[in-house]
């Protein structure tokens, strides 16, 4: 797992030159759709969380989440006229999700398969493939598969008309680089502070959710974490009752943005809750919040999920170790999953 | 909470006598549009994933779950022509509710709101009001005002065409009552098992998705336990590393129905990673895959949510008193949240 997350860079150089070029053709796309309906399980829902927000607040699309159920499970008919359904897998060959994409063409959808796997069924089937270049990934818990998919959901945009610079995406390589050399010290010090927890909160809202998300499973699948990922509008309907002094709060945030101010509310909370309180990015406010910062590149909103989940990773990889247990190789999971 | 959860039976009554004569109105609403946006937070965003499921597997509408801070945080533009924009909201004034609600209207969507109060900005200004008639609730966590709101989507895909048969609906409030009559042993056990743990896995799959983080949401806000709420298919791309001794696996399940083969091989997963499993309906296979089980009355699938979260609710309140803490006022909850 460490390995792969220090390939993140190379792997996200290689698949954002790989794929820009195909903005063409997602463009065709788009002008045969109206909306986006993601179809995806595990890390790669996570991505489409981003791709979510990404579509919505810079396309004027609809894009929302599919439950592949209704297709396998229930065998339901659904009108899909002028849907782009976006199937996402790392491997590709996931029976749930391809049989998921087949059936969102059946109901009358065109499809972009997005995967790891080049030559998969996802690959071939799809009208459009984005295949992510993060090479061979052994590890169990996803991380440059992740990192990349995040990078071809930010490519479907700018194919889909997002008023987005393209020169910013293509320095996020760099930026990983950057968190990959930075000291560790913030981290190390979580790492210790969280090794006798038994359950954290992880929040985030808008695009960064997906890094809260990504990163509670991350903590559950290597770390066997209560990890519970939450947006911070949801926290306060309820869960944020669970905080207290033997829960900590690990909030993600980007730079700059319209949910910064919200989340350093939330710190704020849950410090009077006696939670500690462990802020990825977001900058000096949300530093001064935390009692333990870990800080991000200053680069745009939109990009934030693409190097935030960075030092999470991290974070992942030493508290499993730190905790005795392999992270390569959690107990119960197999690196291609496929649900009934 | 005790008293509310009784008062079940009578408000299922009175709400689904109240809103089944609404049908014409809502086929009306179908008429002018193709697909349903649902637009909640909390309790009301489990009722909406119920909605989402049933509309998708019996009216052959797409009907997903939108993100209020597209509209609220982001004052993204979407083009929302076409679309069937549901709000659901206990009290109807959660301003983030309402005010995506109307985001939705202005983005050309129809509306509907599903609200317990009569008179609130969503009951006024929705194309059409589904007023559930829970009476008033006190306490913080949602139980009565809940299942009415499931109640009032099971109405709306009865307007919107499902193919379903409503006299099945009307026998749900002797099935609740009949389960608030049952014996309490299985209950009393699981509260007596779970009174040591600090956090749970809650899972069901397809419809009773929603009764597994409704679950999971009670157990958090009430008890403060480390609830996390997932479907069975997500739980094995990755969660299910979690599952041991110290974390029981409640399993959520239909006494019939598609999904019920994938929860019962769950079960038998969770026990093999020494998990103990407290399962909740799925009839004889389920009973026989867990260490305590639940049953409940024998209705059709798609109205399992409906009386399968009593028991739930009935854990909740015991586990919480059995930890000395008040599950009416969780601390750090107001009954009507404000999120910015």
């Amino acid at each position: 797992m460490r390995s792969e997350i220090a390939q993140q860079p190379e792997a996200l150089r290689r698949t954002i030159a790989e794929l820009l070029p195909l903005r063409p053709e997602i463009e065709a796309l788009g002008r045969r759709t109206k909306q986006v309906l993601f179809i995806a399980r595990g890390s790669s829902d996570n991505a489409a969380v981003y791709g979510g927000y990404l579509l919505q607040t810079h396309t004027g699309r609809m894009a929302t989440l599919g439950s592949p159920s209704i297709a396998t499970t229930y065998g339901a008919r659904v009108d899909l006229s002028g849907v782009l359904a976006v199937a996402i897998s790392q491997s590709g060959r996931t029976e749930e999700i391809v049989e998921t994409m087949r059936w969102a063409a059946d109901c009358g959808a065109a499809t972009v398969g997005i995967t790891n796997g080049a030559g998969s069924p996802l690959a071939t089937e799809a009208d459009v493939a984005l295949v992510t270049q993060a090479g061979n990934e052994v590890s169990v818990p996803a991380t440059k598969t992740y990192t990349t998919q995040l990078a071809a959901l930010a490519v479907l945009a700018l194919g889909l008309g997002a008023d987005l610079d393209t020169s910013d995406l293509e320095r996020v390589p760099d930026a990983v680089e950057q968190l990959l050399e930075a000291p560790s010290e913030p981290l190390d010090e979580i790492v210790e502070r969280m090794a006798a927890t038994q359950g954290a909160v992880i929040s985030g809202r808008g695009t960064v959710l997906s890094t809260a998300l990504e990163t509670a499973l991350k903590l559950k699948e290597a770390c066997y974490l209560h990890a519970m990922g939450l947006s911070t509008a949801d926290l306060l309907h309820g869960p944020i009752a669970v905080l207290g002094s033997h829960t900590p709060t690990l909030l993600m945030a980007a730079p700059s943005g319209p949910v910064l101010e919200g989340t350093v509310s939330l710190a704020e909370r849950a410090r009077l809750a006696d939670s500690p309180v462990f802020g990825f990015g977001g900058g000096q406010a949300l530093a001064e919040a935390s009692d333990v910062h870990v800080p991000v590149p200053d680069l745009p909103e939109w990009l934030a999920p693409l190097h935030l989940i960075v030092p999470a990773q991290l974070l992942t990889e030493s508290l499993a170790r730190r905790s005795g247990l392999d992270p390569d190789v959690p107990r119960g999971l197999n690196k291609v999953t496929q649900t009934a």
